[in-house]
């Protein structure tokens, strides 16, 4: 009746990069050293921390040189960084990224709208980034976009999943998330989804990436972790808001899987209580209150 | 791998009583049954609408009589109230309740602190409430709080949670619930309750009754469904916070759950657009904004 849950999980705080991003509110290079040197101290041995884009597009990565460059960079701990392209490779490389992230969508309708070219055309663009990372000796992580649901065209087939996975393998990545962007998913769509990557790509390499957008991450990592996957991604303080519902959540908050991977008794090795206080931080710069519910409370509880 | 999860879960919506009674605004008669009369509309069959407690200990609830005469009772769903003692059960029979619940603590030091006494007095305690509901051809239910923790002795051992379900088994309650009031469950933790629970009376009556403090509540009802429970609780729009961490969360919050069930195509015969709108409605009476995910982001994608 109970299935073996993992012993370890890895999580991926993306706080830094996908989840600030997309808040309203952008912050300095310096706050944002800060923050990736809290997570650092957390214990994380993987942060999203930069996006090397144009600032034409995405003004809140303009400052990842900078951040890249003041961040006290703790053992073990690899900081990663998005690249568009080879010019953002590039960049990513003069800034010592560990790991470099290109990134696709299960979705046609979605690839088609945001970047005008077919799902094929846009990881097949990528080529170059990905031989690249493996001639430097960088690790590649391959980002799955809408692989539960999609904002334009609704349901997403497993078919389309299996297909982007196995494109992502092709190219060589280290590990692939598999990503439900808007937050739709449910436990066991979720398991159907991950079981459909496992298919295409080896289980202990792939990584659930849920949002919270109607409360269902958190039962969906569950759900993830009775099928084996080990990888999961968490924003700090649930930094990130939804870009395709206004006021309503993104990315799941990190302290809220924390607690129940310490509940479960699946080692992270990450530092619930540093981490809270980092969601502090940051949420005091951004001047709202932090989106984490286990986070809360346990700043709550400090004032008893 | 995947168990066999319900094909029908009942949800006994607690938002006009456990969720308005912890809120700090009071709201008048006249909302409370409008509220409760939006929730019969979107179908739920068993509605908590009403407290016979001195209004001396708890002025939010000194209007229920006048609150069960003004709803519309709609066929087929129960209107409960709680009864701590003979007069409120005499309050509650004369208001027409189809049921009565009656409550304890898996926690001794919850007990204590709380009404003076032990678990085991304190159920002893109803025994004439008990009989009248039976007397009466009215439904009884027992509530047990901190089966999964306590905010004053931490740790419930497992044994505590069994001898209290076969003291309200043995009073002859129709229905039991199995409470996380202060939220710090986990799933497994969850299904070693649950099962402890289902040891002492029949599964197919046990509810699980989930608060989202540390935002576990859907993992740890989608652990419950995995074990067989069929029964939950919840309050629209997350009303009632937690009375143990200010500005925390409370009682998981009834759009995320019928999110969560629909996707996983177990039937509850409850419209989810409709609960939206009353979960609206009452966060607008309260001036603040809701405490469901699944309900924000409806109500935010309606704006687009």
């Amino acid at each position: 009746m109970h299935n073996q849950l993992p012993k370890h999980v890895k999580i991926v705080e993306v706080g830094p990069r996908d989840g600030l991003q997309n808040e309203k509110e952008a912050v300095s290079a310096a706050v944002k050293i800060e923050l990736v040197d809290r997570l650092s101290r957390a214990g994380f041995t993987n942060i999203e921390a930069a996006s090397f884009v144009s600032p034409k597009w995405v003004p809140q990565m303009a400052t990842s040189a900078e951040v890249m460059a003041g961040i006290a960079r703790r053992p073990g701990t690899l900081y990663s960084a998005l690249t568009p392209n080879m010019q953002g490779f590039e960049a990513a490389l003069a800034a010592q990224a560990d790991e470099v992230v290109i990134f696709g969508s299960a979705s046609e309708a979605f690839s088609q709208r945001n970047i005008n070219c077919s799902i094929a055309e846009s990881i097949a663009r990528f080529e170059p980034v990905a031989k690249a990372a493996k001639d430097n000796g960088l690790r590649l992580r391959g980002s799955i976009s809408c692989a539960f649901g999609c904002p334009y065209q609704g349901d997403v087939p497993l078919d389309a999943v299996a297909d982007v996975v196995g494109r992502m393998r092709d190219l060589g990545c280290d590990e692939i998330d598999i990503a439900d962007t808007i937050g739709v998913s449910t436990p066991r769509k979720t398991q159907a989804v991950m079981e459909t990557a496992a298919r295409a790509f080896a289980l202990d390499r792939i990584s659930g990436h849920f949002h919270d957008t109607y409360g269902q991450a958190l039962a969906n990592i569950y759900a993830s972790l009775e099928l084996g996957v080990t990888i999961f991604h968490s924003s700090v303080s649930g930094l990130g808001g939804c870009p395709y519902a206004k006021g309503a959540t993104g990315n799941v908050a990190t302290e809220d899987v924390v607690y129940m991977l310490n509940g479960l008794g699946i080692e992270t090795g990450i530092a619930l209580d540093i981490v809270v206080e980092a969601g502090a931080f940051i949420s005091q710069h951004l001047g709202r209150k932090g989106a984490s519910r286990a986070g809360n409370a346990l700043l709550a509880k400090r004032t008893l």
